[in-house]
């Protein structure tokens, strides 16, 4: 069945998303922020960030929300996640957001200060229920998305019938969907695993190898899953596509930006001289804070997002850090 | 305190963990099933297959077992796995096994045809309590141990004051030992990762790229991980450094003979010509079968597992497997 679907941000992840439902034969509107790039974007049907992207002649550009939301069902949020508040207000404020609309989170992170989720955010400023919003998330490169390389994600929500439709929507040959039910472990996972990918950058700077990143990686993984089950996840789902199969993507890949971060600074520099160095925004430097305060808050030791952050923000050597890290009493696998 | 410790197996990762602990202070001998080669690593202290490793002179190398035994009051089992229960048989045969020493076993696979555990072919053949026997997994590339980068693994075994001991013999600056008591699961999930690691490298035969290597790692995780609790595993040991981490290092390492037979077969050439092309053995290719049996026998769906050992057992083309994965029907990420 056709369906009528707004997405809400033109970046990469949001145009290849809006071309991969318009393929599936659902009559799309793509809404982007910055009038000259949606114009382009509309005439061209490419972005430079994506260069296999050709978006597909059905998809309507519009840098207007009220046309983009009109007499939609479902609504994809795919905004930077420090812009979902302030779009979704002026999206709501238009009027046109239809109030039995569906909207489907694929933006990461969590909001400063408050450490709201974004579905959190969206049932606030849509006045959705929270059973009306679906996160999407898991180990998905736009750029092989585009290409139809075979690609596995998670609909996560806590209606299953809305979960199933979401599958449907947007499964097809190369784009697998598997339901989750933890919302609040797929969201905390997909956030906290940008911190991680910069812990594995520095390690690669510093000169190691497969061994180093392995521990750090799993290690990693230990931390933020006994973190994200005391906020309320299962334990599951830091091991599935959200969890691991994202970690392992964002931290192996060279287009990572978390990851390069990191190797900057392994390799010697500052983080501040490490950041000058780069164009776009590395999401863990912004998450790193929010992980630390969030395991302090929940009381859960979490050696190595406290060693990234003391890196990132308090100076830290990594070598200091990586000396404390190994010199630590020997210890169980998974303490009790 | 200076233990006395006998190694059996002088191959990559025997030589590497008898100079580790010499280098700890202890009094090590190394046993070398072929003379010639206990001769030449005698001599040169090296090895062709880790260029790395300087074995310290302090280490005793042998090709006389009952020498290599004599007064030991910890063993090492560090022979390829198919070798295990020939080696101790002899071993045993010899009278020098102390009835107080405990064994530490490095080898992964299961037994062909009964699919024993390394640590029960042990407990079988010398006599020895499960308490006695212990696990030693985790993601180590040798090289990368002889290069003291910061490596991290588990010692799995039943009673904790061994565990704990074993932890004390092996620590240093640069190798982390984690504690288990889930042994199952740790040699369950060392031994089935080799049959993913050749998976992964199918699909990056076929020119795909990081978002097919994570979901096909995410979801063959997830199958092994519903195996082994099967088999009386505990899920998380899985997601520890003997299954996570040990997945993610042989799966992306350009050195892994699992992951190498799995491109060539992805190129186009059929299993016989892959293997014909390599000179060492692939594990994975003897454990697929014993993996697929242990899925049958426990009734559980292993979809990964079995498309897998079919193209490596029946001519089936990787293309068709990868066509059946994707149309499977819709799912749940973790089915109750």
């Amino acid at each position: 069945m056709s369906e009528k679907i707004a997405v809400l941000g033109g970046g990469s992840w949001g145009a290849t998303l809006a071309g991969l439902l318009a393929e599936q034969g659902h009559a799309v509107a793509l809404w982007e922020f910055i009038p000259a790039v949606a114009a382009a974007l509309a005439a061209t049907r490419q972005l430079k960030t994506v260069p296999e992207l050709r978006l597909p002649a059905s998809v309507r550009v519009t840098n207007d929300l009220r046309e983009a939301l009109a007499g939609c069902r479902w609504i994809v949020s795919a905004t930077p996640s420090a812009h979902v508040r302030s779009t979704l207000k002026s999206a709501f404020a238009t009027g046109a957001v239809d109030p039995e609309s569906k909207v489907i989170s694929v933006s990461k992170g969590l909001e400063d200060k408050t450490f709201k989720r974004m579905s959190e955010i969206i049932a606030e400023e849509f006045h959705k229920t929270p059973e009306q919003v679906i996160v999407l998330s898991g180990p998905s490169h736009a750029e092989e998305v585009c290409r139809r390389q075979p690609t596995a994600v998670v609909a996560a929500g806590t209606d299953a019938k809305t979960v199933q439709a979401v599958q449907t929507l947007f499964s097809n040959d190369y784009f697998r969907v598997y339901a989750q039910s933890d919302q609040i472990g797929v969201e905390l996972a997909g956030t906290l695993k940008n911190v991680l990918a910069i812990g594995s950058g520095i390690t690669d700077g510093l000169g190691f190898g497969d061994n180093t990143r392995a521990a750090l990686l799993t290690r990693g993984l230990n931390e933020i899953t006994r973190l994200g089950i005391r906020c309320g996840a299962r334990q599951d789902t830091f091991f599935g596509l959200a969890g691991m199969g994202d970690l392992i993507v964002t931290c192996l890949s060279q287009h990572s930006r978390n990851r390069r971060l990191g190797e900057k600074i392994g390799q010697g520099k500052t983080p501040k001289e490490a950041l000058g160095e780069m164009t776009m925004v590395a999401e863990g430097m912004v998450n790193a804070p929010a992980a630390q305060a969030l395991a302090k808050k929940q009381n859960v030791s979490c050696p190595l997002i406290a060693e990234i952050y003391a890196i990132l923000y308090e100076n830290r050597d990594p070598k200091t850090s990586l000396r404390t890290l190994m010199h630590r009493l020997p210890q169980e696998e998974w303490p009790a």
